[in-house]
């Protein structure tokens, strides 16, 4: 039997931003969600309050070994002004996986489903309505324990918080391409390691590449495998695509990448359009290879925030090149029209993606 | 010119534990050491305070992207009842390395010392005097920005916090051999990667393979090298140490390991002694090779929470091999005896390592 959310309305409600200086992760709304674990009770005391600051010991562990697992995602309106969620299910499902590689307890999928619900019934009218905005939505798990040996928590917080978000990257046009840095010193990720697993860690460990390619002028990293240095991974916070020669590929499930969700929906829409689309190991050496043959036709980077990003120009080593001129491919564009349609419910969901809530 | 420290003192002190009951970090002194960063005013306001929850934004940016960093050390009370610590500048040097890795803000070491001292002084009762007890240190920075972009924070708080602590290993006797896991699967970190900062995500990374090998009766893990599973790294928090034929080997800091203060003081100490250690690329086959020519004669881990922690057995795939009849080598127990006896300062300081604070 599912646990009742407790729920406390706020007595004061926050006024809200004006969709221009949204931006990305900067207002939160009323309420936020949370629910308490501990290893004798488990899961318990899920519950709805106002949006409020935590207390926390110094000695929590989250400060100091990094067990925390976070997970994103959006709430859309659509036109005829209902709220619909986007494949919410898989990030309950990857929240899990994250749990597992962590060490930490899973949560029940169906009470976390009934968290995003409801959590977003009531603040509903947080979602902003002009086009590109979304309500963005944090669900994240932290360790609590008071203790600094380095072992698993046996406390955690899961909670969810709200933001009404603007446009990813504040390049203003959503689809203008981005320029991409292959970074050849850094990594994210190896085999063995929590790149599957959408941990804190991981995105502390990308900062500095970010940083300095961001200096050198370049909007984005693009990691390469660890191990060879060879093979592309992701990007940032986006999985990434390339259509070469009328071909769409994208690198496998290395153990080493997050499974974007994003990515699974772009794959099913391409093989649904009977475009044909492979999963494998992609060299940076293949891609400038097909970019000097002419082949190269699109670059594009998936993922929740931006939807589709498509890339202009990659940098690696001495070595540069420009997509379609700079231009935005046209299947990177049919895919944005296409996904961000069904999101809002103006192009009908043949997929069976969306889950409206209300 | 330094900073002012700010002191407010408790008004109700706290019980303190019975000796036997202290453990590893469970608890807490009186009083806590804390300053802030921000973009524009640098780090200020450093204060000392009594302990006290934190409270925090739950979109601050530590429990998403994991930007925190920390240090350990100990201070140790003298037979004549003095206050000392094993050489405290090079953890907060490591600190500021952590935080370039992180891009974080350097701290000033002269106040980060500063602060050390004062929040020892006023805590210094605190401090076990009885055998193989002290105070552990815990220094450590975390990002503070309310805000979910993918960026290193504009805001950090830097704090210490102070825990009596026992025998670091539950396993009675402070000397007695730990066994060791080879892992195979898992790895704790990559060239390129955040291996070489002490930061939160390493810790979060490593509990999963640590909790397996104690499933399979084990104590710790050893890391191997992440590209060819073949070189030794380091021990959960230990660096490692192994005695072949009359000469010392330890991995060289391969750009993925801690470098460990305690393995520093080690190295430094061997060499004092003329006893030849060499910091070279170490693979777990020659371990096993020296083992079964009968020349390996002690290993063992270096850190500050065990100091010097002797290894019995390992265990790599299907093999295993046992060090010196599983009892402590004379080597272990020298370099153990030494460095406690400096710290403790029943052995004479000859290489200038201990700093008094009173
Ligand atoms: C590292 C990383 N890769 C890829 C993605 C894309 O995943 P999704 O499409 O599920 O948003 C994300 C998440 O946003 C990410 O953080
Ligand atoms: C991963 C890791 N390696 C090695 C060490 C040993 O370092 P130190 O001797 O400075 O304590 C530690 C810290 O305790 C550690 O966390």
């Amino acid at each position: 039997m599912l646990q009742t959310i407790e729920v406390t309305k706020t007595s004061q409600k926050k006024t809200k931003p004006n969709h221009s200086e949204l931006g990305f992760g900067k207002f939160f709304t009323d309420h936020m969600f949370t629910m308490d674990y501990s290893t004798d009770k488990g899961w318990h005391s899920p519950r709805i309050t106002p949006y409020a600051p935590l207390t926390l010991e110094p000695s929590s562990m989250v400060f100091h070994y990094g067990q925390a697992v976070f997970e994103g995602l959006k709430a859309y309106r659509t036109a005829d002004n209902r709220v619909q969620l986007f494949r919410p299910l898989k990030n309950v499902k990857r929240m899990n996986l994250s749990n597992e590689r962590l060490s930490m307890p899973e949560i029940p999928e169906d009470l976390a489903m009934e968290a995003l619900k409801n959590l977003i019934e009531i603040d509903k009218e947080w979602i902003p309505t002009e086009e590109g905005c979304s309500l963005y939505i944090r669900p994240f798990i932290i360790a609590t324990d008071a203790f600094l040996g380095v072992r698993p928590s046996s406390t955690y917080k899961f909670m969810i918080i709200l933001s009404p978000v603007g446009a990813y990257y504040n390049s203003g046009e959503q689809l203008q391409p981005v320029s991409i840095y292959v970074e050849n010193e850094y990594v994210r990720a190896v085999r063995g390691g929590v790149g599957i697993a959408k941990t804190a860690g991981n995105y502390a460990g990308s900062l500095r590449a970010q940083t300095e390619a961001e200096k050198l002028g370049y909007d984005q990293v693009l990691w390469l495998d660890a191990i060879e240095k060879k093979y592309v991974e992701e990007v940032g916070s986006m999985n990434i695509f390339f259509k070469i020669g009328g071909k769409v590929y994208t690198p496998e499930l290395s153990g080493s990448i997050l499974d974007g969700i994003t990515r699974t929906s772009v794959i099913e829409l391409l093989e649904h359009w009977n475009i044909p689309v492979e999963q494998k190991r992609i060299s940076v050496e293949e891609i400038f290879e097909a970019s000097e043959r002419g082949e190269l036709e699109e670059i594009f980077g998936t993922g929740t925030a931006a939807v589709i990003s498509p890339v202009g120009k990659l940098k690696w080593g001495e070595r540069e090149l420009t997509v379609g001129n700079g231009k935005v491919g046209q299947l990177s564009l049919d895919v944005y029209n296409t996904i961000t349609g069904i999101q809002t419910g103006t192009v009908e969901d043949e997929l069976n993606w969306t889950l409206k809530i209300d």
